[in-house]
């Protein structure tokens, strides 16, 4: 069956290791994989350079990037100069919504999802929220993901007009270690991907911030060597 | 009262008539307005100025831009190379979905709304949705409104955290007539506002799209002169 034959999934792409086993398994369930990033003015732009990497990798129908000016709303260490935590300074991961949160970031990304899967006459968006070993963010909780697909369907022609909206959230309820074996077992090859928070140019983690710390804690749990470049 | 000490509003301020009412409606309700206007592509930017002159004369606390390429997306005649569906083409106001709704718009701009919200520490979002006298926009609908709010209220800190989102949408069983009077009451000054899909960079309006003749007829039920400048 070729590519344009399949349902086409909008599937968000960050460059992170979930979000590029996400697009795996969409892609193993029959969908064309249509990538999306948000350019929101996160601190490097090295995760941009690993979607893309992600998408080629997977065989993406295309990977688009799209840009929203978060920088200008503020609110977060991810985009306002607001230093990022970690490990050493006290504080716990899961303890507490902490200042990397974006806010509303999530929301606005399936939006822009939701606008694209319109556009290519997509039903179904894709994403890598996690609530097990997450970072405590509201937006990446399974209540959140209801919310989101029932907004979805009102919000849109294509939800009043056509079969309705899906969003597939396939690690909602994983662990890291499980993401990991899961990525592995769909040959997603995670050199590729960029987690952390405050990469340099050239992708290369920091391996203190909490992404960096939930990262390297799932390979260490699956008993995988992690392949993460540190600076 | 100073401003100050009044609970902060996010109101999306377009530039059109509908959201200078709206934006009236939330000061005279007591919040101090913080205005939100989306740079999102539209054909021409003379709304935006409109929307600057509406802040002002309004006297809000400020006015933030925000850019997000929905350009790049697509998908409608205010965001693609697709006409304007005018008078005489001999398509009716209501029947169907037209081709000027930009999939996920009012999604996406009330997620940005959203993500300002929490940064100044705002539980209010005021928007000049219209299910009355519209062009048929699914996301103009009271069930689109209920269900934002839904989503709002798990997917931030603030709506886990604190005392919750509520989102205000005043003229959603007003039609256009109440709509003008209704700013009459509050001293709008409608000819600051633009309505028009296509207006032309001084803000002078073409009069034949939907958004024109909806106007004009808003202001011939009123009975009330219309103000607007056309080209």
């Amino acid at each position: 069956m070729d590519a344009s034959a399949k349902n086409p999934a909008v599937v968000l792409v960050s460059g992170g290791m979930d979000s590029a086993v996400v697009a795996a398994i969409a892609q193993e369930r029959g969908f064309s994989v249509h990538a999306l990033s948000v350019r929101y003015g996160q601190r490097h732009t090295s995760e941009l350079d690993a979607a893309d990497r992600v998408a080629r990798a997977l065989g993406a129908v295309e990977h688009k990037v799209v840009a929203v000016d978060l920088r200008n709303i503020g609110g977060s260490a991810l985009t306002a100069d607001i230093a990022v935590p970690e490990d050493g300074d006290g504080h716990v991961i899961g303890e507490g919504i902490p200042v990397t949160y974006v806010p509303a970031r999530n929301t606005i990304m399936l939006s822009l999802a939701l606008g694209w899967a319109e556009v290519i006459g997509s039903s179904d968006l894709f994403c890598g929220v996690n609530a097990v070993d997450y970072s405590g963010y509201p937006d990446c909780r399974p209540e959140f993901i209801e919310a989101f697909e029932r907004l979805a369907n009102v919000a849109t022609k294509a939800g009043v007009e056509g079969t309705g909206f899906r969003v597939h959230a396939p690690l909602l309820h994983m662990s890291k270690a499980e993401i990991v074996r899961e990525g592995l077992r769909l040959g997603v090859d995670f050199a590729q991907t960029v987690s952390c928070y405050q990469a340099d140019a050239e992708g290369r983690a920091c391996g203190h911030c909490d992404a960096c710390r939930l990262r390297a804690e799932g390979f260490a749990a699956a008993g995988i060597t992690d392949p993460t470049r540190y600076r």
